[in-house]
């Protein structure tokens, strides 16, 4: 055998092709992490980390009790060992729906959930779908969530970012997103309760913005992973509950509710009781895909039990 | 509001971007999918489902109660709720490589294991580390496992097919593996105990593959998904074994020795004591990859205890 520092191998990185991947992992992991990560760990002073989406690190957060039963139970039963259907666990799917339906003024049913990796997956998922549009784009929120930018770079879609406006409670500047739509314009990402800005957008701001898109025939991309935990006085309206004005891919996990991102629990759900989405081929393209990804572990697909038992 | 059915939406999905994920799905999820599927269900006679990778569909097999026992300890501990870091928890990197350690003449440590979604996620990740290579063919084994094909099909890698030979206990042909492989060669697929044939490759045979790709140059991706499934006199050697002679990429998972699929759990283990695939920056490359997905339940990764106490 030849010397070992000789040898040659045919494998070699072209790190001209890496770059891109490795900044994505640069945008996504934000100027937080690599902040944090320089911190003097001498320095006695306590750090508080505001960027932090993880409450379960605190110990004073603690999921529910039935939500640990729930898996425990589910270990136990052995039922929950096998390979799961690619759009998830019947089971879990229709808790979902059941779970959405609470708020919602018409009935989802178990075919229109999807189970997914987190909100992070059902995000890949819905991006993914946009790619298939052709030379599409899309408008996001400034500031928002950065992983929409760099997965929509990496996957070559365009961006146009409309602002939230401090000035009225971090609201969707409307105009700005009439001038940045164009015909090539597929859809507008709304988070709510907001990422990173904590708002809670009105039930009157959420309906101007569903017949916003309603004009400009665009797609409503929601992000409700924060569901639910809403502070001050405005209470918490999915943007599912003008599904009939617009089509609105809904995304949402357990993950901050339940203090449990670990667990990688989300959804993707298809608001669309006029079945805009079915016809232009959208629901097909989610299923296809989901068909080719390794999905979330089962024995969490069954935390649906809590989900129904917390009503 | 206009008429519903005369709305003209912004967002239709182009049926040709479409076509290639669906021909995808329909290669990963085989003829075998769509002939059970197509089975008469008022036919009496009982289907033996010869295709089926999922030993936990049967009753007859359930797994052992210490990886049950595993969950439930770390569900009622509350210690493993958060985000997990992007290669998977330490404890779960430390347990795999003492688990692989077992059978191995050198020492893997806790960093040299990728914590991924069952094996199937490890295999995604390895053939996108492919694609960073330039313009690479790899070398994948007929009959074998069709999602290697149709995941480099989707991603634009060359594919060349050696024979398995019958005649040999399916044995790789191994005149053929160095006729195939030319300077643009990167890696070849060694599926040990053999899915779909069932075989165990001997001691000598696995020697022999590792210098034969070493005289070419290129890696050994061993996928080892049904190590220590064993059937027959010949004992499971591990591909790692011959980390020395070439870089070996291990690829497994507890779904199918622990009989749960579902649940998830799976590793990359970079068997490589020169350090050549540091050095040619595919280790960087399977960390940028790792970086931008959303990782196994934390859950599941807390299996590890189970699977050292399986010694």
């Amino acid at each position: 055998m030849e010397n070992e520092a000789e040898k040659k191998w045919g494998f070699e990185v072209k790190q001209e092709l890496n770059r891109e991947r490795e900044a994505e992992v640069a945008a996504f992991r934000y100027a937080i992490v690599s902040l944090m990560e320089s911190v003097d760990k001498n320095d006695p002073r306590p750090v508080i980390p505001l960027g932090h989406g993880d409450p379960a690190a605190f110990p004073c957060f603690r999921t529910a009790a039935v939500a640990e039963d729930a898996i425990v139970d589910s270990v136990r039963s052995s039922m929950f060992n096998c390979y799961a259907p690619m759009f998830g666990l019947p089971l879990a799917r229709r808790a979902v729906a059941e779970y959405l339906n609470r708020d919602l003024p018409y009935k989802l049913s178990a075919d229109d959930i999807y189970i997914t990796l987190g909100c992070m997956e059902a995000v890949e998922i819905i991006l993914t779908v946009i790619t298939r549009l052709g030379a599409a784009n899309i408008l996001l929120p400034r500031p928002g969530w950065p992983f929409y930018e760099s997965f929509a770079k990496r996957n070559h879609i365009e961006v146009r970012h409309f602002d939230l406006l401090p000035e009225r409670g971090w609201e969707v500047d409307l105009e700005a997103v009439e001038a940045l739509a164009d015909e090539n314009t597929a859809a507008i990402v709304i988070i709510n309760p907001c990422n990173p800005c904590g708002n809670v957008l009105t039930y009157q701001h959420l309906q101007k913005i569903a017949e916003t898109a309603r004009k400009l025939g665009i797609l409503v991309i929601a992000d409700e992973v924060y569901g639910h935990l809403a502070f001050g006085s405005t209470p918490y309206i999915p943007m599912g509950v003008f599904g009939s004005i617009v089509p609105v891919i809904t995304l949402g996990s357990i993950s901050k509710r339940w203090i449990v991102p670990g667990w990688r629990f989300g959804w993707l759900a298809t608001n669309d009781p006029n079945g805009v989405l079915q016809k232009s081929g959208i629901v097909g393209s989610i299923k296809a895909c989901l068909g080719v990804r390794s999905g979330p572990s089962t024995l969490i697909q069954v935390c649906e039990m809590f989900l129904l038992v917390n009503k």
